[in-house]
């Protein structure tokens, strides 16, 4: 399944640094198209799944019993509302984090599924699949913490790359949850010195709203999740050395190992591999949800740019 | 590492049908010596873990990150107290769950953990131990949802047979938190009817506070988890069929298939896999803290003996 669009290489984003609510509306009148990484640094980025509202609580559940890979952040303040959610974040629990929002227009690029299988991608809004009896679901995205990663001198190679950051499924079960069973965790993947594991897991691990510290690290790992081949992720771009280098290439040498963390694509996974019947809409990913409050919010402490 | 005494073997439980206060009184006056799988029916039960203070903070990240193996229900409400919790349980928060207490001497029994080896099991108190830096954590346990599974008609082939629940190590990773890394989860069994396990599941789904529906199910998941022989459970005792069989014989036949839950010896394994330093305490497994709330407090709705 090929649900993450390859929209860095073209690094055409028209808004340099502004605010999230600035980015929503650019999306909202389609004057921005692209991805969101990068966007409006400091303002939180959500991943976005709505369903219909038979399966909202299942899906809830679901966040609770996987908090690390599905960080639920914020949902509809009633069944069928686009325009206002309620927050769930530690510290920020019914704060206006996303006001004067269309959720059904404020995010660049959606997916439509019907049935579990993808019957749209890349549209510009949900406006006509949207009814009365959806609910949106918002998760948190580890865009948050790479900030935190750069101010501390760790900034993630991708992004130093100016790649699209990889993102791999793996054979971690998730705990299941009504409806939603036999899905995986999806992790993405930023690699480190060795030396520098512990620093970073310390850095990300206030983080709790947007996947926190790593869930595993080093080599071995890589076996342990039922990745086969670390050069070949299954979303996003291969991941490289500082020089350039593919990562799998040094595998056993004095240099990077892989560190992989908790990814909101495993929401999405789990809403597409479930068998849900009838229509289910995503953000398309990396084109993100932008919300009003920014990483500081959640990480009061933590020193962001 | 043989932390499940074997305790069922011998009956010869005092105190058949009574209130959690009362089993915490007869342990601490050490009138109860035996498990208390069964004392004080509906009486909520918990797994006890008791940590110097400067773990506490990375062992309730551990929680937070592993709700279903590790639900966090209650911890001393402050450093070095022995005497009162502040509870957790949803819908109970800040309630008097645990009231006229004496942590270090209301379990049956206790085991001492020094460096992360067993320096003693079985031991009746922790007066010696308890100093004025240790936090006592209290993690629920699925005793409660058995209750619920009992008055549906379903009971637990365990519970019919007299015999202690099967509990097995798995490779499922825990997902790490500060000290606490390389652990797995640990899950404990029950088996049915391959069309009893929709209604197994829905029956145990709202105990979220005492591991809630199942994580796995059928034979398949038996080599999902790394379990190797399911008749060689690593505590507890090995699982019958309803006609006294070892569960193994009956794979493939229109029989029972396993089930498993989260199990509370998760978190006692994460810390005794942790390598922490100093003195750790936890129950003995089988010989729970008893509560003063009940099933129903926790599952309003739910329909329990």
């Amino acid at each position: 399944m090929a649900i993450f669009s390859d929209a860095r290489a073209e690094d055409t984003r028209p808004i340099k640094s502004t605010t999230g609510a600035d980015i929503s509306l650019a999306a909202r009148t389609n004057a921005l198209t692209s991805p969101t990484s990068g966007l409006a640094p400091t303002f939180l980025q959500a991943n976005l799944v709505i369903l219909p509202s038979r399966y909202a609580s299942d899906f809830r559940l679901l966040c609770a019993r996987n908090p690390v890979p599905c960080p639920l952040i914020a949902e509809s303040i009633s069944i069928g509302c686009w325009s206002s959610v309620t927050s769930f974040i530690p510290g920020l629990e019914g704060a206006a984090i996303l006001s004067d929002c269309d959720i059904r227009r404020d995010v660049s690029k959606y997916i439509v599924y019907k049935n579990s299988k993808i019957m749209k991608q890349g549209c510009l809004d949900i406006l006509d699949e949207w009814t009365d009896d959806y609910v949106a679901l918002l998760i948190g995205c580890s865009f948050s913490f790479e900030s935190a990663l750069i101010v501390a001198g760790l900034p993630p190679r991708h992004t130093a790359l100016n790649r699209n950051v990889p993102i791999y499924r793996t054979n971690i079960p998730l705990c299941p949850a009504g409806v939603f069973t036999g899905s995986t965790y999806v992790v993405s993947m930023r690699s480190y010195k060795a030396s520098e594991v512990e620093k970073v897991r310390e850095i990300t691990r206030p983080y709790t709203a947007t996947h926190g510290e790593p869930i595993a690290w080093g080599w071995g790992a890589v076996k342990r999740l039922g990745i086969e081949d670390i050069d070949a992720p299954t979303w996003g771009e291969p991941p490289l050395t500082q020089d350039g280098r593919p990562l799998g290439e040094v595998e056993g040498k004095d240099h990077d190992v892989p560190v992989f963390w908790g990814c909101g694509v495993t929401p999405m996974e789990a809403v597409a591999r479930s068998g849900l019947e009838g229509v289910v809409m995503t953000h398309d990913p990396g084109h993100m949800l932008l919300l009003d409050c920014r990483d500081s919010d959640i990480v009061p402490a933590a020193c962001v740019a």
